[in-house]
């Protein structure tokens, strides 16, 4: 039956009548505002709903300005194959994976640019659930989608990029962390990987509890990207360095070590794996600390913090109903170990993904 | 024979061996540094060469940013296809059809990020060569590319963001057209289409001048983003509206009109075909006019310009080496024609491409 709901329309008329009106109202008075506390200020001009060639932001003041993209493809696009991910659910991840390394520089994330290539037999309605499904992220992380690309393809295609601001030498880049510094975490990794561990192994109708089991597709369906406890990490000043765990908390935490030229050392007492996680690890056999610490992608910021910031943070966080944990610490002897509930120290376990970076030096002085 | 022209890295080693080793030298002193007429500035503190979560840049003072996305895929890839485009070339291109839509706006590109996905199949040698394309391309334009993603993909996905700053209330909107402005551009259009109609018409054995191939196949190969127009446009103040005609100029004159709420009439002998596009099309028997106004990817600027500004313009273009020229003026009556040769008045020959936008206000004061 050919009804409404299989109707392709073509580009212009999908600019024109979906893109339009999702993001009306974006543009002038009313719109994107912000202020830091040194009183510079970003207010949105035009946005999507301009549909010029760009989106135009006024600043105001000394502030930095952080900027990335996020190509969503790989892992999570299993899920939605399997059924498991709706069309908004992947448009809402691509703006939490966006906005999370906003986030992981210590920033505010204030707009988003999205690019959205569907196959020829996406239907309208299929195309405007993604777009429903980025509008209410944005909405939800405070970021709006002020502008993108738009069209057909091969195969669907999301990409996305994300800015935000902070206040002048407030970004936190990897490579701050200093021997003697706390690291932090956000919450808990692996429940995406466990998550993913679990829908592929096909093996989910003898199965864990339903609970474990919505918990696990939350993680996917409605990734929570900490941009709030990111903002306050920048405002306040008081960590050193941070990253997401996009690509897995093993990863995050090398990356960290080998661009501040420190070790870390990690307690296994302090990152125990959720229930969830627990949960799947027993029914398929897995050791939980390598889906702890491999490729899961979760959206957690793991962070380095002077100890004597350790009571100020935690005030800080507790004022905005926020928390973190703290799960090592950095050491001057470049090892990256696991310190083992038996006392032992080993190399993380967990899939590596990513090589060390060399280390950069930034400039860090006002122009 | 697998050699080191053969060798496929994954993307960890990608990003160690090849990214960090492209973009060097970025971050921090002696990096990009901008200074707008009032004082506002723009330093990147870190760049692609940092690979961190995101770029940093510091801004001061008051400043338009703006930012737009560009994917490239389509008729390009042709060309590509047709072993007519390199690795290097593509990569160029990208850049080249970011910049545009900053320079569309009046404003100076400072930045890119490139999304860079390759199939399992591109070699090391292959993905390096469309990044020395994109970073050739980014010097060129004066826009480092500070970022991005890469990755693979199961096939070749280029995508971009630009951004870019102006004076506060400098910004070029389409929506700025006034009755009694005249119509003007940076340059020929119908170049690139021609190109098109010309390779994908597989007659090139039995061909036209070798010199107006090179020419054509130029249009594709080093597209030249009007990037110091634009610029000139947005600083000097003089201009009303701006949008660069990498969707054909039809699509861009019927663009500026619907969302100024005015029409235009353009002159046929303001924008006699070119020498290259009037051999293709005496050679496969097409309308000039339909080229010129039709889907060609070219990238000039179209803007519109009160009368009593033009001599001001023509100064601060000869001032910096630039030139444009009129084709046609703005009108009360919204109709959008052509002018012939003839006397006659037509609607615009060539395909259309995009639907006019709603007309939206924005708001202009300052914050």
């Amino acid at each position: 039956v050919i009804g409404d709901d299989a109707h392709i329309s073509d580009e212009p008329d999908r600019l024109a009548n979906i893109v339009a009106s999702m993001f009306s109202g974006q543009s002038g008075n009313g719109g994107l505002s912000a202020r830091l506390a040194n009183g510079a200020g970003v207010a949105l001009l035009a946005g999507a709903d301009a549909q010029d060639d760009c989106a135009v932001l006024r600043l105001s003041g000394e502030q930095e300005l952080v900027v990335g993209s996020d190509y969503v493809r790989g892992a999570k696009f299993r899920l939605y194959e399997f059924g498991l991910l709706s069309d908004y659910d992947i448009g809402y991840y691509l703006v939490a994976a966006n906005v999370s390394d906003i986030a992981a520089m210590g920033a505010r994330p204030i707009g988003m640019l999205t690019v959205v290539r569907y196959p020829p037999t996406m239907t309208d309605t299929q195309f405007a659930t993604v777009l429903r499904g980025i509008r209410d992220a944005c909405a939800h992380f405070g970021a709006p989608n002020v502008g993108g690309d738009i069209g057909g393809s091969d195969s669907l295609v999301l990409s996305g990029t994300a800015f935000g601001v902070c206040l002048p030498g407030h970004a936190l880049m990897r490579g701050g962390a200093r021997p003697g510094d706390l690291l932090c975490a956000t919450g808990p990794t692996g429940i995406a990987g466990a998550a993913m561990s679990y829908f592929r192994s096909r093996r989910t109708s003898a199965s864990i509890e339903q609970e474990h089991r919505a918990s696990l597709l939350a993680s996917w369906t409605r990734p929570q990207a900490r941009v709030r406890e990111g903002e306050q990490l920048g405002s306040s000043g008081l960590a050193t360095s941070c990253q997401d765990t996009s690509d897995g908390l093993k990863a995050t935490v090398e990356a960290i070590a080998a661009a501040s030229g420190v070790g870390v050392t990690v307690d296994e007492q302090l990152i125990q794996p959720t229930p969830e996680v627990a949960a799947v690890c027993a029914f398929l056999d897995i050791d939980p600390m390598s889906i702890v610490f491999g490729d899961s992608v979760d959206f957690e910021l793991v962070f380095s913090l002077p100890k004597r910031n350790l009571d100020a943070l935690t005030d800080v966080f507790a004022a905005n109903g926020l928390a973190f944990s703290v799960i090592g610490q950095v050491t001057a002897a470049r090892d990256v170990l696991l310190h083992r509930l038996d006392g032992t120290h080993v190399p993380l376990p967990g899939k590596a993904w990513r090589h060390a970076p060399e280390q950069v030096s930034v400039n860090r002085k006002p122009i």
